[in-house]
């Protein structure tokens, strides 16, 4: 792992998390009935912030591999998937307002780092490892979506 | 380069192209504005779905070279790079309606794209070729963003 991996990765996880900093929830997502579950506000941008370094640095562990082979390029394709992917929930969701389509897209999402996370760990244990608070969050963010899009329709 | 590695590629470009299936550009774009040179509506679905194509191909022959290095990874990452900002640009521009927004994405996506084809380019000639037609319709669509931005202040 070096530095210039690092922050490459990190450099499109920016671009995913710029569209929480762009698209706000607002008073469309504060009116919705919502599970008494649901973390408060300040949790998201702490927990995504984390995630992102972890999945940052995890990919960064794994890009750097002197002498890998097509299972390193399978596995940063599936990290690429789930980049695209997580940039594309919150305009969905958020700003479209089309719940049943977040969760399509959150289901993907959960596959795509599923997959990144099973290749990361045959490849790297730390970068597995990494990975794990990432899909239990987005567990959690599917079952939320989920919830909070039948409580409403 | 195999199936698998060029689907997984592919499977983030479908990301990035939803943006544009779900988020359509509607009477508020074509009120606009545009510079005579704008190309036609069915040119954009037509150049997007070639160069989707051909960046997935191109990332899939890199990631499938055996006995790689940390170069690959590092392509291989400004790729995941250039597909989460591909993601972002439409909800910004179409759907916020922010075209200054927009251009910084769009400036930031071109110098991802310009990474990743020189990257490529060292690792593999024809995947670098094949990130030719990107950067210059990222370069085209730049300067139309730029324009319609500055057209409709």
């Amino acid at each position: 792992m070096t530095l210039s991996l690092f922050l490459t990765y990190l450099a499109g996880c920016f671009a995913a998390g710029a569209t929480g900093v762009l698209i706000q929830p607002g008073d469309w997502y504060r009116s919705l009935r919502k599970p008494s579950w649901t973390p408060p506000d300040w949790v998201f941008p702490v927990a995504w912030t984390t995630l992102y370094l972890c999945m940052s640095i995890a990919a960064a562990r794994v890009a750097g591999l002197a002498g890998s082979n097509a299972a390193v390029g399978q596995a940063l394709g599936f990290w690429a998937v789930q980049i695209a992917l997580n940039t594309l929930w919150t305009p969905v969701f958020f700003g479209l307002k089309r719940m049943g389509a977040g969760m399509i897209v959150l289901i993907c999402l959960w596959l795509a780092v599923a997959a990144t996370l099973v290749s990361f760990w045959r490849i790297d244990l730390i970068a597995g490892l990494l990975f794990l608070p990432y899909i239990a969050w987005v567990s959690v963010a599917g079952a939320l979506n989920f919830t909070v899009w039948r409580l409403n329709r």
